[in-house]
C-alpha cells in the first residue's frame, strides 16, 4: 500500500507498490513453482516466513485474473480458493489446480480452514480482503507500507461505513524500500 | 491516522486515531504553555523533538478553529500563521498572538520561513498539508500511524488525482500504540 492508501494506479498497473519486490539481490524461490524474484534480504525473509506459515489461499477472481493465473498453479503450490460468481471453463475439471468457490467468501474460507490444517490460510485481493474483515474472518492483517504518494488509484481500505474495528500492532519490520507492518484484529 | 487512511471521524471526533496521546505515564508539557499531556515515553521524546525542530507553525483555519486557538497562543509558542480566507475580528489587533494570511498557503509558508530562522516550519491541518505538497513546499512528512481501522471518516490523503509523489522513508519507530513515520519529500 502507498503511504495514501492506495494498491494500484487507477488503470490497475502496481508498478510503485511492488517496486520493493524487485529491489535487492536476495532471490525468493515460489514454493513448487518456478517464478522467482529478487528482493532484499530482510524482505525476502518476510516472504519466507509467510510461504512457511501458510497452508491455503483464498483469492478472488479479479486478482486470479491479473496475475493471469500464475501460470496454471497457485503462486505457493498450496491448495487454492478462488471466490467467483462463475466457475471459467478453463479451470472446471476435477483436475484443476483451483477450486472455484460460487457461494461467497465464508464458504470459501471454511473450504480453505479445512485445506491448510493447523496452518494460516492467506487471503488476497483487497475486496476479498475487506469482505473477510467485515464478517468477522480476518485474525491478522499484514502491510507492506511503501514510501510513495500515488495521489489516485485503487484503494486497499475503501470507506466501509461499517465502524470502527479495533487492531493490535504485532510487529513492524523496515527496509528502505517497504515497511511490513502486522496487526492483529481485535474481536 | 489509522490504518485506513483517517484522521478524524465522519463527525470530526478524534478520540481513537489521538489515543496514544493519553496512553502512558511519561508527561509532556508543551513549550511556553500550560497544557500538558502524558503519553508513552518513546512518544514523548518523539514529541519533544519535534518541539525542538520547530520555529514556526502554519495552520489551517479549520485546525486553529478546532482546537478552539489553543486557549489563546500557539501550541509550542511560537510564531503562528493560519491560513484563512478573512482575519476574525478577535484576533485581527497588531497584539494578536496569531497571523492571520489571506492570501494562501505559499504565503504563509514564506512569512513562517523568515520568522523560523534555520529552525523548521511545522504544517499542521491535513488540507493545508495537502497544498504544501501539492505546491512542492513540503519537506518532509511525519505520521503517526495508529491500529484502528475507522472505516469512513476524514481522510489524511484524498485522492488528488495530481500524480505519483516519490518519497523517501527516513525513519521509523514504534510504540505499543503508534507507529512514527518519516519520510522525505522527493523532489
Amino acid at each position: 500500500m502507498s503511504l495514501d492508501g492506495f494498491i494500484a494506479r487507477p488503470d490497475g498497473r502496481t508498478d510503485e507498490v511492488h517496486a520493493w519486490y524487485s529491489q535487492g539481490d536476495t532471490e525468493v524461490q515460489m514454493p513448487n513453482h518456478d517464478l522467482t524474484f529478487k528482493t532484499d534480504p530482510i524482505s525476502a525473509e518476510v516472504i519466507r516466513e509467510s510461504f512457511r506459515q501458510l497452508g491455503a489461499n483464498v483469492t478472488g477472481r479479479n486478482t486470479f485474473e491479473d496475475a493471469q493465473a500464475w501460470g496454471g498453479q497457485d503462486p505457493m503450490g498450496l491448495p487454492s480458493f478462488i471466490v467467483s460468481h462463475h466457475v471459467p471453463d478453463r479451470w472446471a475439471g476435477p483436475d484443476s489446480p483451483f477450486t472455484f468457490v460460487t457461494d461467497g467468501v465464508a464458504r470459501a474460507i471454511a473450504l480453505a480452514r479445512s485445506a491448510a490444517g493447523d496452518k494460516a490460510v492467506g487471503v488476497a485481493g483487497a475486496d476479498i480482503a475487506r469482505q473477510c474483515l467485515q464478517l468477522g474472518l480476518l485474525d491478522e492483517i499484514q502491510l507492506h507500507l511503501v514510501p510513495v504518494l500515488l495521489g489516485s488509484g485503487i484503494r486497499l481500505f475503501e470507506d466501509s461505513g461499517s465502524g470502527t474495528i479495533g487492531l493490535e500492532k504485532l510487529r513492524v519490520v523496515e527496509t528502505a524500500h517497504v515497511t511490513h507492518l502486522w496487526y492483529r484484529v481485535v474481536k
